[in-house]
């Protein structure tokens, strides 16, 4: 569990995989600049093995790039979005703090709060925008454990914040 | 801390702790069916000692068995059975995934996001669902700290998720 | 990482940090008794270098100090108030705990949910009334990552809770 498996391990379909940082390069994406602070914190604390990251906005430029709930001025398809660039935020955080995403053996945890009304019920829809995305860089062997909550407002205006757990390298 | 004391812990009254599985027998409980993820995660992710849980739902048969808020259309009573049946689905995830309870050392944290209405108070109360049949599992050396939370809405329209983390032999 | 620095650590202005136990005592702060559980759990748990602390309330000698949901009944300067003493109880349990706060080797991480409205934004205001108090009394280089939520209600109608984890020497 705590051994890097990056360079063996083996995806459903047989092929190994071929690391995180060459599948961004496969996918076309590159990587934001690593959000700042919005008070007194840092983005990303490692202790041991963990690496525990800042909650994540779907911040784009500085700025929030979408404002609103879900299933009032968002609809799923736009919070599945936001999801997506938050865990991008998230990967540049933790490029920053590693200097490479091959040093991250494992996606622990991944929790997402939903800016919602008290009717919603998509919440899985919308976080999948953030697994799938971390699923097809670091390969579904390394598939974290979720929860997903509808809260009533977050930091900016922002429709969701993402908290990502990763298991590192030490 | 890390070591095993199932069988050497004592409860508060002097009687040695029989071990979380064979208490399950004595307490005449079945564990359900391990829950099936709603989307891009797996129901549990071990790193070093610790298993962190995907949030759990009081699920039954694949469908929640109840649906609301609590202060709602549900009163603290139901909200209880709620919490209580979140962690049976825990518990099967735990054993699913370490093939047996008896290889828990100490239930670390249990939080409890309860959809509610914003008067609400009692979430303790619905909270305890949850935590008095872990302690009656685990006994009361293993309780855990705990954390909980009223929120806008979740998953399937279910009133509570349940996320444990538990301290394992690894 | 998990080593002991609070001796040879150095703050932003060049002076070694005095350490935690010495900073309360020159910013003459006295922390209050420690909180007692409202159900069936306990204020903290450790597991290994990591210590896990319930969610902590603004609570005062046994009651809350202030009720209600920021933005509505409360403003943000009483939402700081409220956020600086659940960090003291927090602070109040780790002593109980550890014998002394000395032992906190890193502030991991602190999430801070607070009960608001729907369209409240402030909550990084909200949330500093903790981190910089922790930041005083740990220093900026033990500063923790952080998330922050809005969220619907809270037990006994306090206006949030505060979840701390520590690293601690074992």
């Amino acid at each position: 569990m705590n051994t890097d498996s990056t360079e063996t391990s083996v995806t459903p379909e047989g092929a190994p995989h071929p690391g995180a940082e060459r599948r961004l390069v496969e996918l076309g994406l590159e990587l934001p600049a690593s959000p700042k602070p919005l008070g007194t914190y840092v983005e990303a604390v490692q202790t041991g093995n963990l690496l525990f990251l800042s909650g994540m906005l779907p911040i784009q430029g500085g700025r929030p790039a979408m404002v609103g709930h879900v299933g009032a001025e968002l609809d799923v398809e736009r919070g599945r979005t936001a999801a997506r660039l938050a865990a991008l935020n998230a990967l540049a955080v933790v490029r920053t703090h590693l200097g490479s995403l091959d040093r991250v053996t494992r996606v622990v945890r991944v929790a997402v709060s939903i800016a919602t009304s008290g009717n919603a019920r998509d919440h899985p829809k919308v976080a999948d925008g953030a697994s799938d995305l971390l699923q097809d860089i670091f390969g579904s062997e390394k598939n974290s454990c979720r929860s997903v909550y509808g809260v009533a407002s977050l930091p900016l205006g922002a429709p969701l914040v993402l908290d990502i757990l990763f298991e590192v390298r030490a």
